[in-house]
């Protein structure tokens, strides 16, 4: 048995979210896994990713590994799933890992993406959230700083989290502004559901002056989702990187 | 009567071009006549675009007129369509114009981009054309010096062009590149059918070393189709900028 780490790019626009639909909705996890199914002949996999992304949430690169009795070689089960995948989500590259690999519980840092579009194009409609007003980034910025380090995010965590622990460890926050973008870069030992979205959700309404900088902290303290702002869209956000020690790699 | 000229963009990706299609095909035109009918409750109007585009060309700035008898103003016309268009379409303004406006027969000059990416990326696929081999940009510049200025473009022309005469005037051509991108940039009186992705096609085939910067002067010249490149995929293209005189505006 072999353990194989995929790395992936996805555009979410048109999946229902990572994870595999009993429904039938179209999910990233249900195309690779039937892709899979004809390039092994049958074989019926389990693939372990490194945190699912919700529906219409974008992958620059997304990790998951899957343990397989075929002897294909890492370049062959690339090319097999791109010419098998819809144009929608790409294998970018497949790489051996050792036997107890873990996407998940060996992820080290994960970094998200959220793309703010400063004006309103049809061509980036599903790729970036255009917010109406303007934003003040200085003041994001300012914001951002108290919620860097290992804090309890309840406040900025959706109903429905499952993890056992609201602790998470945010290691930076970067938001750079040009004349089309404002772009949030998050890096996190792992973050909680839908917590990058809310504290976009947060950071707007700092932005736009409807909070002070100063507020986010009192937020961050009050553990309260109800006093942080609101969800931002996800087809905003990106998985941009999962990263891995080295000495999981064959 | 009043007669308005709209500017429009659409992403072309899920449009059949611009054209009303009786086959039932979704296009731009068909979707603003079915918006208008709405709008209007029940006028049929005929809408005049400055050129049609393919199925799969995007346009920034579309520009397209029609005559109606409603007594709206140019805000609440746009309005009225952003409300009902669907998001793949979107009124950017209305302008009111002379009577005998013609939004073909009087554009004075177009401008096109066609966008190549360097990289390939899934958020892009339908916004540029990823060419995979490295393209040298200076010799694509050199080769497109020779098609500057009033030219007999029958080389360059796709069979089922129903203009009579070949003759266009080609006023500029840049092309810009940076990391991610090339961006060429054509404006002209007017256009050919299919002559500015025939040009790309020939242009790449210059970057790419399988013509030399010269031998377009003489595919130009020897006013042979066959001679030329292959017609580069539509989703490339960008309409930009359709120029009209400010004294055809009211």
């Amino acid at each position: 048995m072999k353990n194989f780490l995929l790395r992936l790019s996805y555009d979410g626009t048109r999946f229902h979210g990572w994870q595999f639909q009993k429904t039938g909705e179209r999910s990233v996890e249900g195309v690779l896994l039937g892709a899979w199914e004809k390039i092994s002949k049958g074989e019926k996999i389990k693939l372990i990713c490194s945190g699912r992304t919700d529906k219409g949430v974008h992958a620059y690169q997304q990790a998951a590994n899957f343990v397989t009795g075929k002897d294909i070689d890492p370049g062959g089960i690339r090319r097999a799933f791109n010419s098998l995948l819809p144009k929608d989500v790409m294998i970018n590259a497949v790489e051996p890992v050792v036997a107890d690999f873990h996407a998940r519980y060996d992820a080290k840092e994960r970094s998200y993406l959220y793309l703010l579009s400063k004006q309103y194009s049809i061509f980036n409609r599903f790729y970036s959230y255009y917010y109406n007003r303007r934003l003040e980034v200085a003041k994001m910025r300012e914001a951002s700083l108290f919620l860097v380090g290992e804090h309890d995010f309840s406040a900025f965590r959706a109903s429905g989290c499952f993890s056992p622990t609201p602790v998470r460890n945010i290691k930076a926050i970067t938001i750079e502004e040009d004349d089309s973008f404002i772009r949030c870069r998050f890096t996190a030992n792992a973050f909680l559901f839908r917590m990058i979205r809310i504290i976009v959700g947060t950071l707007i309404d700092v932005g736009s002056a409807r909070l002070a900088p100063i507020d986010v902290k009192n937020i961050l303290a009050g553990k309260d989702r109800a006093k942080a702002g609101k969800t931002a869209p996800p087809h905003g956000l990106y998985l941009e990187k999962i990263k891995y020690d080295e000495s999981l790699f064959l």
